[in-house]
């Protein structure tokens, strides 16, 4: 079985609609207000939810139905994409193509971000093996590893790489973001290497917080096993 | 590089302690009061977050150590704990064991629930080799699959076995959480037919929100994903 799904089953149609409208919108003049963390908190979920809908040719939404779908009330629906200048029209309900596209944008799918993984152990490769990045306008471009087994081989067509060339490959490939899967020992020591970079971002999988507050890289830490808390926490309600 | 950190290698001391507060509280009579999901949501985080002032030999912490390390306010903090009883005593502060066993208690850690993976790709694979699961009294029993090179194998010293042993072996282990990792075309499938078992919970990894609204499994629905929009979010924002 392949994790998640194959990379190159599962990109539809209408990422080539989005990429030509990327073109256009590259750099371009997106109104990104300042919304409270919340909103941009749900703005991922509309994300999936819209792709459910163009996946099914459904054209226009309405906020009830956007609703139903998301579990979430239709005025806080309302008043999530009012927060980005509101695209709903009266009695009609949302352009579902339009709606996408402008969550996209602000989201920075269009923005055309590049990445690469930091541990190429079976989390790292599980990641550029799934189509999630592609969805997301996100290019894997490289990965690192510190094993030579594994450095110079290829992964879903990416190179593998000593960590030895992690500064200077980072740079001749632009890299935005930086994925961490590798042992949490490690993680702040690439975290340092990363400020003599271009590097932007780092997505945190190591379960180390790593936000030292004097950082100018954006960190996201990943905790997966919070969400196993919340499961366990639900089954022992139900079965106390 | 290993994924997150070698299983046996992160597991403390104070793990045996858990252990031993399990044996005398399984089936324990645990006070756990219906309080609001967003409390529910942060107790992961004071359960990590313990474990640190733990392996730093830590034995109390007051709730405005609690909220510089953890980023809420201190009145917060007291909130939360006072909705399971409150454990804090004016002056001292927390006891960091005592609340730390009380949130295992109440998150169900201290109730030994067995789990099984269906998916043995590399995500199926990272996630039974981290100590993720260990960590959080959560035992991996079982792997299920349908490629014959993966069927009988062991991983991280757990069975693979195939799909068509599926409801025998989750009934044989006890399993109460399935962990889905396979792709999303196939989850549905693998819902229905733990429906004749006794499994509880399903972590589901496959991209797919999985709650059909009739079930009575309890689903918790991972989307990595969206936790790597948001990350985008903050860059765009940031480089606009």
């Amino acid at each position: 079985m392949a994790d998640f799904n194959d990379k190159n089953r599962n990109i539809d149609e209408f990422d080539e609609l989005l990429r030509a409208e990327q073109d256009q919108s590259y750099g371009g003049s997106v109104s990104r207000p300042d919304v409270s963390s919340a909103v941009v908190k749900r703005l991922p979920r509309y994300f999936r939810y819209l792709r459910v809908l163009i996946r099914e040719g459904k054209t226009r939404v309405s906020s009830a139905e956007l609703s139903r779908m998301m579990n979430l009330t239709a005025s806080q629906i309302r008043q999530d994409l009012n927060c980005f200048g509101g695209f709903g029209q009266q009695g009609y309900g949302y352009n579902v193509n339009y709606l996408y596209s402008k969550i996209c944008e602000i989201l920075g799918v269009s923005f055309g971000f590049r990445a690469a993984v930091v541990g190429a152990g079976n989390l790292g490769m599980a990641l550029v093996k799934s189509p999630m990045f592609e969805k997301r306008g996100v290019d894997v471009v490289a990965m690192f590893d510190v094993l030579p087994e594994v450095i110079g081989k290829k992964v879903a067509g990416i190179n593998v790489y000593s960590m030895d060339e992690l500064e200077s490959k980072l740079n001749e490939y632009g890299v935005h973001i930086v994925i961490l899967t590798l042992p949490k020992e490690h993680a702040k020591e690439v975290v340092e290497r990363l400020h003599g970079t271009k590097v932007s971002g780092i997505w945190n999988f190591t379960g180390t917080d790593l936000d030292d507050g004097q950082s100018k890289l954006i960190i996201e830490n990943v905790h997966i096993g919070d969400s196993l808390m919340a499961l366990c926490y639900e089954i022992a309600k139900e079965l106390d």
